[in-house]
């Protein structure tokens, strides 16, 4: 049977492990060849994966691990390899926000057994492509069934217990920044479904259709970056480490990165903050519900907010309102930070970046709108199970 | 709505989390109260789980990740708590047979949206009670919504580079040894899928009640064991770390766990231990196909395997092959483990073991059966995607 008509129940578990071992060593996708430098160590095959590591005195251990499912994070228009890239990038994008340096990933993937076995090669290329990016070995791992793609993956890296970039410590007039312009990846995945509609339903579509070539009309680079921008997500681990870097004496600097939608992100920093300031007061309850005294809040100004003309005006074509792409859907991986105000010239120097508003002395979330008026903003991100 | 009948859609991943780090200080299940010693360190609610760790010199950091697939792993009769203790039983198993000890674990979870918040609560309490009973802290993870639930747990320990239990290392005339008999697990899911068989087919199934009656009447106490032990298996810590300590000097010991049955387990460690020879004689090609002058096997004797005859003529009542339960069937999470012959006194001083076998200097793996013929043990072990 010709490997591309193969089905990887043909090979089993372990015929698939080994298989993940040999594409570790090379992997050719699109025509493109490139040598990865991920290694296992010398535990391959054994009961675990075995690091060698040193880590620095000082150093916290940092571990992250995410799951990612067919049905609810991968559009039917994701390639295998991008499965398998987006899987990486989700968990080394959560330990680029601690500003932690990489040390290993471990991969357990589940997948129906009637998948091709140059789908299942094309999806560990894609991980192990996204290995060598973000420099963190492919240390281990596992292989499963199940009745869809299923792939969950953990991140360990270590950072500097002085330096780590943490959600809370933020202080009433800190800035609060974007490292990139949001909604775009909503923007991508709108585009996605609507395709996607239209392939389905060939009938009385003629509307959805329209709104779809006047959104190219408006700017299709524009277009095709935001289907390219939620097919294919980045880490921002070069800005965690700068922001890393430079959290130190004077200075300071919380982040965390965007996956459930900017407002979400408001409201869980603040949370975080509210949760320490509980917990160094003494109050061992560790709850977000409890009355405190508390009071930090977060302002942000709509004319500051990274944002091109043609995004609003696609967004616009398309029956959408750009702001509700820029605060309440994720998947973009840019970094939510802040900083003390004194630090912003340095910054500049080393790191794009966009000022959005600031850290108020009042429990709220709220933003000021071009017109003048000001209004709170919901938390209403994305949240599974609801 | 009584929180008996709510579901985890009605609290959302956020709320779940929450109620994740809550149940982390205090369980209760059925009517027993326990505190938790695991812990959160200060990263709750982080984008990554920060650990405070103080690697020994010359360690190596030591990661499992094993996902769970409720209609793969979990028989119908399994409860939630049950479910959540496993997942956490399975990853500690794989670090306890490299004599790693334990830093953290890492729980991804994905449950049907319409769980009950009760059921949600007892799986988060067996994952809190694994990891209290096996001393390993909950330090982070994530909650998702799938069609069936998924647990897929990393743990994290770390093991001193002297003492590391391999797969590879033995040699010829070394003892090869069992922490405990075999195959009751198997046994358990054999009466399991027979309970299951009669509850869902009532008719013509007279002779299946028959068998599993004469079962019971040959001991009761073995059958309700060997259903315990598929429900509620429990890894071999204790054990890993009195092998780990031992393998010192002029001590040769390597260990695996057994969760694909014995028979599978010994082509794992000959290929492990084929692959290492391999590598030390500069084979670069690492695989386990390659013809080489390895010459290394593995001879075990019916007569030495721990075996009751009460489970013997449980296993011909249900017209099951007491070997192949021994053999073939995984889930006892038992330590298949080599020493050399000079080490036997001093570890039965230590440890409960059983002495089965010994490695031969010819490529194979048999059995002296008990009428003195020798039988070839084929690698049939349990495997996933074939």
């Amino acid at each position: 049977m010709k490997s591309s008509q193969m089905k990887v129940s043909g090979i089993g578990e372990k015929g698939l492990i080994e298989r993940i071992i040999e594409r570790s060593k090379t992997c050719s996708v699109n025509g493109e060849d490139f040598n990865s430098d991920s290694s296992f160590a010398t535990s391959i095959g054994d009961d675990s994966a075995l690091t060698n590591i040193d880590l620095k005195e000082n150093s916290y251990l940092v571990s992250s691990s995410d799951m990612l499912i067919q049905s609810s994070h991968f559009p039917p228009e994701m390639s295998y390899f991008q499965m398998g890239y987006k899987s990486v990038v989700v968990n080394v994008s959560d330990l680029a926000s601690m500003g932690a340096d990489n040390i290993g990933f471990l991969l357990n993937i589940a997948i129906p057994k009637d998948t091709l076995l140059d789908d299942f090669d094309d999806l560990i290329c894609g991980v192990i492509r996204a290995c060598d990016d973000y420099h963190i070995p492919l240390i281990g791992g596992d292989t499963n069934e199940a009745n869809e793609i299923i792939i969950s993956g953990t991140a360990i890296g270590e950072v500097d217990k002085d330096k780590v970039l943490m959600k809370y410590g933020f202080k009433e007039g800190d800035l609060v920044c974007l490292t990139g312009g949001l909604g775009l990846a909503a923007l991508g995945f709108e585009l996605l479904n609507m395709k996607q509609l239209l392939k389905n339903n060939l009938f009385e579509m003629v509307d959805l259709q329209d709104k779809i070539n006047s959104a190219y009309e408006i700017d299709s680079t524009l277009c095709d970056m935001a289907l390219f921008k939620a097919l294919k997500p980045e880490a921002k681990h070069v800005e965690g480490h700068i922001l890393r870097d430079l959290n130190t004496g004077e200075n300071r600097i919380t982040a965390t990165d965007i996956t459930d939608g900017l407002a979400s992100e408001f409201y869980e920093i603040l949370n975080s903050d509210k949760r320490q300031y509980q917990f160094e007061n003494g109050d061992k309850k560790i709850s977000t519900h409890s009355d405190s005294s508390y009071s930090k809040g977060i302002r942000i100004y709509e004319d500051k907010l990274p944002v091109e003309d043609e995004f609003k005006e696609i967004s616009n074509a398309l029956g959408l309102d750009y702001l509700d792409l820029f605060l309440h859907v994720g998947e973009d991986f840019e970094f939510l930070f802040t900083i003390n105000r004194e630090l912003e010239d340095q910054l500049e120097n080393e790191l794009d970046f966009y000022v959005i508003g600031e850290i108020i002395e009042k429990n709220t979330v709220e933003i000021v709108l071009s017109n003048g008026t000001i209004e709170k903003i919901s938390s209403k991100g994305y949240q599974h199970l609801k």
